[in-house]
């Protein structure tokens, strides 16, 4: 399997192509093969670089997926527009499964070998695998095809009749006709539909990549795996079993690409190595045992939402500032390479604050992607009487809140929660896990319920990791070409969090997050779109994934 | 006018008969007069001491009230029941005005000339007088026939069905039937009916006194007037313009008795000499305009339940002293009487916080009646984002807090909000009225609304006051009869709030509560009611009143 080391430039470079045998994966029988290819090629040299794929044409990966893409937009944007006619919601069993066959079926159509894969009671997973015979590295791919819950009168149009407009519906876009075939499109047209940027977008992006390649009889420099889930809007409860159940399907997989999530804030496309875990709890305190009259008993029964008040006053500083006991000691401390690429991302503090109306924020002058980095405590809600016109007069017998705790890498869900807890103790308060007996409130003066299970562990991806950075070298040139140069923001890390710990915990595998939404996509919300551009990015970006040079170490 | 002086006992005791002429109020015309009394006599001495009516029989107003009420239990039960099937919200216009001709009729048929009193668009008072020639001293009583509203589903039984039973529900009471005529009747019985304690037992318990009176030929010592409000539940929105229009009517009148509210909590009877007045505040914080994904901005974005939580943390402490600077200043000391009074009361704290759930009150060792002397701030409502099932992961824009502030003697209402409001400006706030625009919210890091308008000032009527006292007197000698000796809790102020500000303000009379309901009546709230004892207390106090010795200063 070994073959002839070719050198492109500075950089030693080997370039496979694929036998007929190798692309029973890009072709379907009979098909005539557009490009025919006739051997493979790659190297695996004492520098430990290889490359598989590219064929021996003039055209890069990428440049083919371009040429394809603007030969065929209008057909493009036609086939997004049907993927976003089906109904995607996890738990609507129906329309779950008829969307998962109609991206198996397309899956197969530009050469994925592809297949349901079924636990009872759950939505399938659309699983893909496009094997490259020589190829040393298995780019495991993670897209979700299921979508948010809709409330249609809230939507302009209805979530699921894909709309085309000419720019975003706040800068004035107008509805417009799909194009027919060969009109020109504009990339700040928008399709408005439910998961046109949370999730489709990437499916609708790598099949016309596929198909492209496989005429141009590319292949890809990895293995690809392509696991699709068809419930993480709900939580991806079954994940973890099917992760399980099929994992010999996972097990040679070095890296996962997450193609999931928005552009950077500032409008920039992003590549990001981590994201928070998180993790919710909630604490009521307790007055009376019933709501009592404020004129009656004001100034002598406890005030609850004083307490509650003084508590979660205790918990966090003017400055945003944590006072928990340990709560910053776990914090496993960023590398060279992290920090470096903090210090790279753009400054858009100011811009986004500007945006949000905000003069100050927690933890300045620190930016946003450095407060990412450590562990955070929000009141998420709080929920005592009532205000406004239901507000009565009453001292309300409980007060309730719910923090909203989001963890960096080295925090440990249980441990933290711990602290909370020992703090909460620390400030007086007797912690119960259920509502008081009278004989319980009859013993202590200060009771806190505190409840919260689980939650999820953050996970970093080491951007010293070689894979890593090939994986940041395409995308950094699809940016390039995409945006300008130097447009691709390196992320150590996102605020957000993402079902990885199947990934990152159970199968010790790193993973990346790839988005190519627009940031204003309005992802779970009315009116969700994707601009095209972005879409355009995507088949780019994927492109250049697909063909990037891989370092084997 | 004046007559001959009569000693009783130590007490300079005068007693006025009525002639015939002045029996217009106390006969129908052509009844024929069961005790003629034939003239008139009282005293105005240098020790200024007058009394007006009693009878010269060797039975007492409130011996003649008992031996009626005894004679006449079943009826008296059925008339209570007739009245209390009038269904009485403020706003069913039909009904309320029918619950009103009802009583007008009831107070006519027992020689109160009465009257409705109308203005447009509100429910009328029904006013009554009833003129003793010789008297000096004329009480105003007050008495609201509406009722809170009824959510029929909540009741065991129809709310204006009313029904009997053997004891309170939550003590084993059964339903049964209305006593006949002569049938023995248990003072612990219940009549479960919407205002049977808020407010139609007055009703139920002076109709039969001034019966009994009536029969007797005793007329009271003092005149009375009476303005049953028809929209106290409601607000009491047309009170003022009523007191307004007709204020030649009431302009003779020397004290306001408020037949309205319960016994103390201990059970025992009280009457109340004064009143907190009340006020409203809301106070919201402001973060980012639009919430934020606590993932993506935990650790940046204002924590506005963290910003509301340690702005309510400044403005009191742990012991329940208010942090505002200048809270207590204004607060008008309480004289030795109520000093007295206050020592006097039950020590009813330990047995409440035992009820309550409760091991520590706010501002311990003091008592609640103590309490009651100062203002209080409580946290009547938070409203931030969402707690159980309904959290989610944002941070929320504003956090909202009501506060109930509760006033006494001396405390101005515009003068304690603007001592909130400074104190919020003291934290670092920029203090609105309106949600701040983009440009306000791009000049100031921390922003609080602050609303809530008007609030009712506190009432205290003096202990010193002569003619309070007579009635001190005269409700003491009943509660003794009622329920032991001592047993009259004389409370200088009670916690809540009563529309008293056209009495107390704008007319400047002084009011005296004189509560009548058993403490645990369900008034405001499903399966209200009344306990017999408590009907029978309050037609021996309410004959006590009548007939009580006056004092002329």
């Amino acid at each position: 399997m070994l073959g002839e080391a070719r050198s492109k430039g500075a950089i030693a470079t080997a370039i496979a192509t694929c036998t007929h045998s190798c692309l029973r994966h890009l072709n379907q029988p009979g098909e005539p093969m557009t490009h025919p290819v006739s051997s493979f090629e790659f190297i695996v040299s004492g520098v430990l670089l290889a490359f598989v794929g590219v064929p021996l044409t003039a055209q890069t990966g990428p440049e083919v997926a371009r040429a394809f893409r603007e030969a065929n937009e209008a057909s493009i944007l036609r086939d997004f527009s049907e993927l976003l006619a089906y109904p995607n919601r996890a738990r609507d069993t129906e329309d779950i499964r008829r969307t998962a066959a109609y991206i198996r079926d397309e899956l197969l159509a530009v050469g994925v070998d592809s297949e349901l894969l079924e636990i009872e009671g759950a939505p399938p997973i659309v699983y893909g695998e496009l094997m490259v015979p020589g190829a040393v590295r298995t780019l495991g791919i993670y897209v979700h095809y299921d979508g948010q819950a809709v409330d249609p009168t809230n939507w302009t149009h209805p979530p699921f009749t894909p709309t085309l407009y000419t720019a975003a519906m706040e800068a004035g876009g107008q509805p417009r006709p799909f194009p027919e075939e060969g009109e020109a499109v504009d990339p700040e047209w928008r399709i408005y539909a439910r998961s046109a940027g949370d999730d489709k977008a990437p499916i609708a992006a790598i099949l016309p990549v596929l198909r492209a390649f496989r005429e141009a009889g590319i292949v890809p420099t990895s293995n690809l795996i392509f696991f699709l889930d068809g419930e993480e809007e709900a939580g991806s409860p079954h994940l973890g079993e099917y992760m399980e159940r099929w994992k010999d399907r996972l097990e040679d997989i070095d890296i996962w690409l997450f193609f999931d999530g928005p552009a950077h804030p500032s409008g920039r496309p992003q590549i990001v190595f981590g994201v928070r875990g998180s993790m919710g709890m909630e604490v009521t305190v307790y007055g009376a045992t019933r709501n009592l009259h404020s004129g009656h008993y004001g100034n002598w029964a406890p005030d609850t939402g004083n307490i509650l008040a003084r508590l979660l006053a205790s918990m966090k500083d003017d400055t945003g500032r944590v006072l928990i006991e340990g709560w910053y000691d776990t914090v496993e401390p960023i590398g060279e390479e992290e920090r470096a690429a903090l210090e790279g991302m753009p400054a858009w503090d100011e811009e986004l604050k500007r945006e949000l109306g905000l003069v100050r924020t927690e933890g300045e002058p620190e930016a946003l992607p450095e407060r990412l980095m450590v562990p955070a405590l929000n009141v998420r809600g709080i929920t005592s009487g009532n205000t406004g016109a239901l507000a009565r007069n009453v001292i309300p017998n409980t007060a309730v809140a719910a923090l909203g705790i989001r963890l960096v890498k080295g925090n440990e869900p249980a441990h933290m929660r711990e602290l909370v807890v020992d703090h909460i103790r620390r400030q007086g308060f007797h912690v119960v896990t259920e509502d008081p007996d009278m004989e319980t409130r009859l013993l202590y003066p200060r009771i806190a319920k505190v409840t919260g299970e689980g939650g999820s562990s953050a996970a970093r991806t080491s951007m010293a990791n070689p894979f890593a950075q090939n994986i940041m070298g395409a995308a950094n040139a699809a940016a390039d070409r995409a945006f300008g140069p130097g447009s691709l923001v390196i992320a150590p890390g996102m605020g957000g969090t993402l079902p990885l710990r199947h990934f990152t915990e159970v199968a010790q595998k790193p993973v990346i997050i790839v988005p190519v939404a627009n940031h204003d996509n309005n992802q779970h919300a009315p009116d969700e779109n994707l601009r095209i551009a972005n879409l355009w990015y995507a088949i780019d970006l994927y492109a250049a994934l697909l063909t990037m040079p891989v370092t084997v170490f």
